[in-house]
């Protein structure tokens, strides 16, 4: 894409009070525009990010027999009322509405009961399971204080998937499975080497729910890590268990700040007893299906990222979910050989199927580089004058600075068409 | 996939008081879930559909030039309140809700508001226009009765582009290369043919505006069409318009039902004035921007190509738009070799890239059918014992009903590899 028509433009300054990290980067890179505190838009290039690492979270539910589907988010009270989460007494994130025809609804923050509600169409037997359901939708929570730039907002992207077994065999099955899809997921976000599958308060279920956790200090949550055990803790259980079990004594636990960047339930039979979701089993017994649900925000995925790899000048996104893989940098462009060779190095890009940002402006080097590095695609090709005289490319690494030097056979070479798409 | 592991069903029954047609087939195919009046979900199947749906309108849109990014559904007061639509006495689609940290918010139903303060930031020079921001959002609408099944809802996917011009000419010529994309769109839909581009009443900056009305039994609207001359026009306005000026007298037109598949907008200054989005033009005058907005509903497409084009038997998907272009129905599966046979031409049709849904289950060969038309994709072919003897196929036709005769080489020359995606 051209830089030129490409709507937005980078900033120098950010809303007040606009305190997060990411927020600051991703709002001064035009990535994202704030519309009042916890509401955000993505713009076009957020957006494409946003789309790689759905991407993702997609193709790792697939594998694990998910099946995707979208479920509404206006909700009548019947169904929470059910399971005692309509009252604001026992939930403070509703938002609510009069409805004109009468009555009120609530926005969905969750959507345990819908689902359930939902698969009573579809499970009767055994035969009809196990089943894997997920989303990715619109979240609304009403958030007393909106935090964390994009990361703790009102309304949110999530990919929530629901099991849904005949077993607890079957379900932890599953759940091991789904904890293995999750790693999966945060190692191609390029967050993996920071996140930890950690022990969470469990609920009435299990012993432990598990969060997975990204070491970061823009963290909300702490967590007791010890990096070389691959053990992580969250903060609300490590007095409350007994550590031995887990192979480890506290004082080799190190306190840490860190973003909950995913989670995982086991549910039991909560929604499906007070839902009267049954099924039969082999022998005609008629069995409430046993439950759990896991989530990922994409967005909260999004300012992980940026929180943890960013550096003074700016973003340093991972390949997998940059916007482009390569942002084509053109000085003097006042010189019209240079441009139109530019052009045309831009036209065999992007013929070869390679992701390309062509910064084809008219702005001095000194702009261009500062914008080049606070949007921060993976790889920064320079098209200058100097560059089509000696027939080489400088090509620099954003994350690591290493400066290459190569022609064009050389980059067509190096640079795969789109590995993600 | 397999239809043994898909999660839905095909029902008998729909939910009482569900009396749209299109509501009625969806719901029994397993295509949508109705979660409360006004609120659908959309299951695998009816989620393809949606995706094939969405993919057409944006290649439409950025073929003209369309950005695509995604706003958020929260608002203030404040940007609303500039153009007189925060109110309820004028506005009557608004939800609204007490925000917990004080103050109200409401659930936007159009953007007009938000796109023209966010486009503040980057648009300052005639250098900056014009610019085509597009996306594919959820709406919310207090609709006093929700009706017609999924057309007219109160929550659904909008796809909503905004133009904004430094000059009236620059807004006329976008103005027509949208209404002609919108053509596109609906040929490619399969509804073409019935869906014409109508006068509507205007509002304060044209004479007329423009909709898409698609002729059907089922729709809420009425207009005056003569169809030779292709020349359509608006209830509202036939009694107000000089029918001379469109060459048709009022007994050339034929009264019809239609329902409103798109509408596209001429919004002169009234957003920019209002909301302060100026540029400046070459001559260093500081001018407001001239605006449009241009919507189509992929739902009530949806819901429209089915009130169109099915039969008594059930839906008849057109084949950009199925949620696979095959059902391969298997006859006699408890014979072990004609499942296996049947298996073995499943995966032969993955592998070569057609979307085939793979009607694996154990039921009655009546039964199999029944629910193959009722889902209606584009070509059903029968593997049975017979077929696997005689080495031809049955491939029957689901809109026309013809049947063909194929063996297996003639199916893979006769299908394409997935011809939308």
């Amino acid at each position: 894409m051209r830089q030129s028509q490409l709507f937005t433009k980078t900033k120098k300054e950010v809303p007040a009070g606009e305190v997060a990290k990411n927020a600051q980067l991703l709002i001064k890179g035009g990535y994202v525009f704030k519309n009042m505190a916890g509401a955000y838009s993505f713009l076009p290039l957020g957006l494409k990010v946003i789309g790689k690492i759905n991407k993702i979270i997609r193709e790792e539910m697939d594998a694990i027999g998910g099946q995707e589907m979208v479920m509404a988010s206006l909700q009548d009270s019947s169904l929470w009322e059910a399971t005692d989460r309509w009252d604001d007494k026992n939930v403070d994130v509703w938002f609510k509405s009069e409805l004109k025809a009468g009555g009120v609804v609530g926005l969905a923050w969750t959507h345990e009961e819908v689902i359930t509600d939902l698969m009573r169409q579809f499970i009767s037997s055994y035969k009809d399971l196990p089943q894997y359901p997920y989303q990715i939708q619109k979240k609304f929570r009403n958030e007393m204080r909106a935090k964390s730039g994009i990361m703790r907002t009102r309304e949110f992207d999530m990919k929530d998937l629901y099991s849904f077994s005949a077993t607890e065999e079957q379900h932890q099955e599953f759940y091991e499975k789904c904890a293995a899809a999750y790693m999966k997921i945060f190692n191609r976000l390029g967050i993996g080497h920071k996140t930890y599958k950690t022990f969470a308060s469990g609920g009435a279920f299990s012993k432990f729910s598990h969060e997975f956790q990204t070491l970061a200090e823009a963290g909300e949550d702490v967590v007791y890590v010890n990096e070389e055990k691959g053990i992580a803790l969250n903060e609300e259980v490590i007095d409350e268990v007994d550590l031995a079990e887990f192979g480890v004594a506290k004082d080799e636990l190190v306190k840490m700040k860190s973003i909950e960047v995913g989670n995982i339930f086991s549910l039991g039979t909560k929604f499906s007893e007070a839902l009267d979701l049954n099924f039969t089993d082999e022998t005609g017994l008629s069995k409430p299906v046993i439950m759990g649900s896991y989530g990922i925000g994409p967005a909260r995925a999004m300012g992980t990222v940026v929180d943890l790899l960013s550096d003074d000048k700016g973003i340093v996104w991972p390949e997998a979910i940059a916007p482009f893989n390569i942002h084509l940098v053109l000085l003097n462009s006042d010189d019209a050989e240079t441009k139109d060779w530019a052009d045309g190095f831009y036209t065999s890009l992007q013929a070869n199927g390679i992701e390309v940002l062509y910064d084809d402006r008219d702005a001095r080097a000194g702009e261009k580089f500062a914008d080049s590095d606070l949007l921060g695609l993976p790889y920064r090709i320079v098209a200058s004058k100097k560059t089509k005289a000696e027939g080489k490319f400088e090509v620099v690494t954003r994350a690591t600075g290493e400066v290459r030097y190569l022609n064009e056979s050389e980059i067509f070479a190096d640079f795969d068409s789109n590995p993600e798409t």
